[in-house]
């Protein structure tokens, strides 16, 4: 197992943890790849039901790996080259995480900044600790966040995506939740298990059943509306056909729990 | 008239109250059948100016008639061309509101799941009373509420549609307000007063210029920024040769009341 | 300089103040040409680095002249060819601004109301002195406010959005910012001040790399996420290659500030 990040399992919770606090966290090369190995095993895992990626340290991520990046301008094309490599790297993790079959849930502490803010647009849903920051800060550095803005503006509206990238500045638990960035705020010592609790939640549903209609919510969101619902509607009708829906529905006219096949 | 949607006309409001209470007004065959009828209705009927769909009973709405779909599993093809039925009534119900020429306001009492949350959701505004609650809570039978979310997250930013979709949660109607789900909260005593007001000042302007406005909202927000304005430029010079166009401004120029063409 | 729009600059900030408050800073045709030509000034100008829209008087802006509409009617056609003009005109202005290469920042008073409303929604940030005012009235006069709402929706949500569009009610400050269509409230002594601040922040970032960022943010929240991911990813490996982001990321990598090539 890696050392950068560590992976645990437990009742259906697969938990990613960034492990790599010298570098804040930093979505270096390592990290991508460890990463998007890591959600690529979880495709092919049965056990897993539900994703969680935590981290440790002072930040939770602080986005892209400045000495990586300023280390390649020394190459013969300025780095050209390996930035491509790299944004491309950075954008099949984060679509990786959207597209997943799997649930994806963050859980912050103390600070998400440039692609870690973007990491945490990625999920589906994120609950962060107190006190935490988040920001969009590469206007400060002369790199305007415009990948981390892809998640972002997908997530907050116009206004407030914009106020945090053209000053960078640093906003808090109580206006990220406000703007839609998070789900929710908890005192640090309960984020772990507040997270917990969410994660079994889901994990407690069908794994049929959330792989469906995450991959419908993502794609439904970009069509016209009458492409929309001819497309849910065909989503439903599929659903409506798989042994888990007979089970769930006849369960609950039953007034009964339901035993999920794919458990 | 139908027992199980009644409705009312007075000066100019129309309203529909679901009537259904042993099923929870679920949205059942013969409930969607008679509220698209009505709908239809009321596109040529010349003395409505706006409609209210209202609920009696223990719940707004509770979504589809799950006996209705657990029945249907008999079928030869075990359902298929029946839900195929279904969900393309429903898509018809929820589009047919949201391309009605006249605004449509959802008045909400105790709790509104699944495609009752869909509902909501599909009017232009929605007034709701202490307590309610919202949910669509599909992924807990194993149905996750995907035609739904098509309505929800046309309301609601991403990661509070998600929170939604992956719990199956109750929300209440302080969450449903601050996510953009419902426009106010009233005490119980006064939701049909409440939006009676709302409905009387809306059936105050001229229904020609309603019908202009909301038709315009819904199919300029689907259009890339360009081509938006090229469209709603068009349809405001349309608006300006009307004659409740040239009514209305002069009469705020003259400082005096307009007087509608349509009324 | 025009009586009607005052100009103003310091320290790269570009301050362009409505001041015709005889008709409540009417966007007039006179206003709007002024306004075209000083935004695209501005396009040219390489010592502006952001630019704050403000007014003088009794309104921010109140929108559409009414008495130039009016007089129209007078024409052959009754108007249509001055009516289609005028709305390709305020299509220019509105869309001038957010693709303007600098950030565009409202700092509003009093009240803004129908195009003077699409005004605030059209720029990135808004910051707005109590006790302020905002509606989209049209409805009132039998002019649905339709070129409006093509900027109001994409800064708030649909219900929002319809119940400004439907009743023409007036909204104050905190609603404003509850919806996203203002980012901050002050008191009215403080307004110009705050803005400066905001204003200096943002001039303080390198130009080339502001303008990288608001022109890929607009055009990237039209895309799908694949298409969006693709042009950001090119988007950034541009902006990694000018000479500012080197010298951002070198400053912040050495702990010293950075010196921007464009200022």
């Amino acid at each position: 197992m890696s050392d950068i990040l560590l992976q645990e399992r437990q009742a259906g919770i697969a938990r990613l943890t960034l492990n790599d606090p010298k570098t804040r966290n930093s979505l270096s090369e390592a990290m991508m790849a460890e990463l998007v190995v890591a959600l690529d095993d979880l495709r092919r895992d049965d056990t897993a039901r539900v994703i969680v990626i935590a981290a440790e340290g002072p930040a939770f991520c602080s986005g892209h790996n400045l000495k990586e990046i300023t280390a390649h301008r020394q190459d013969d094309d300025r780095g050209a080259a390996y930035f491509t490599k790299l944004m491309a790297q950075c954008a099949t993790l984060m679509q990786g995480i959207v597209h997943h079959p799997l649930p994806v849930i963050a859980e912050i502490q103390a600070v998400a900044s440039a692609a870690g803010c973007q990491l945490v647009a990625s999920c589906d849903l994120a609950i962060a600790a107190e006190p935490v920051r988040f920001a969009t800060p590469g206007v400060n550095i002369g790199l305007f966040c415009s990948t981390p803005m892809v998640a972002l503006s997908r997530n907050v509206t116009a206004k407030h995506a914009m106020e945090m990238l053209l000053t960078g500045d640093l906003i808090d638990a109580e206006d990220a939740r406000r703007i839609g960035l998070i789900n929710r705020i908890v005192p640090s010592q309960f984020l772990r298990q507040s997270v917990d609790e969410l994660a079994a939640k889901i994990a407690s549903k069908s794994k049929a059943v959330t792989k469906i209609g995450k991959e419908a919510f993502y794609r439904q969101r970009e069509m016209t509306l009458p492409d929309a619902y001819d497309y849910a509607a065909r989503v439903m009708v599929e659903n409506l056909l798989i042994r888990d829906a007979e089970e769930g529905i006849g369960a609950f006219v039953d007034k009964r729990p339901p035993e999920w096949q794919d458990r």
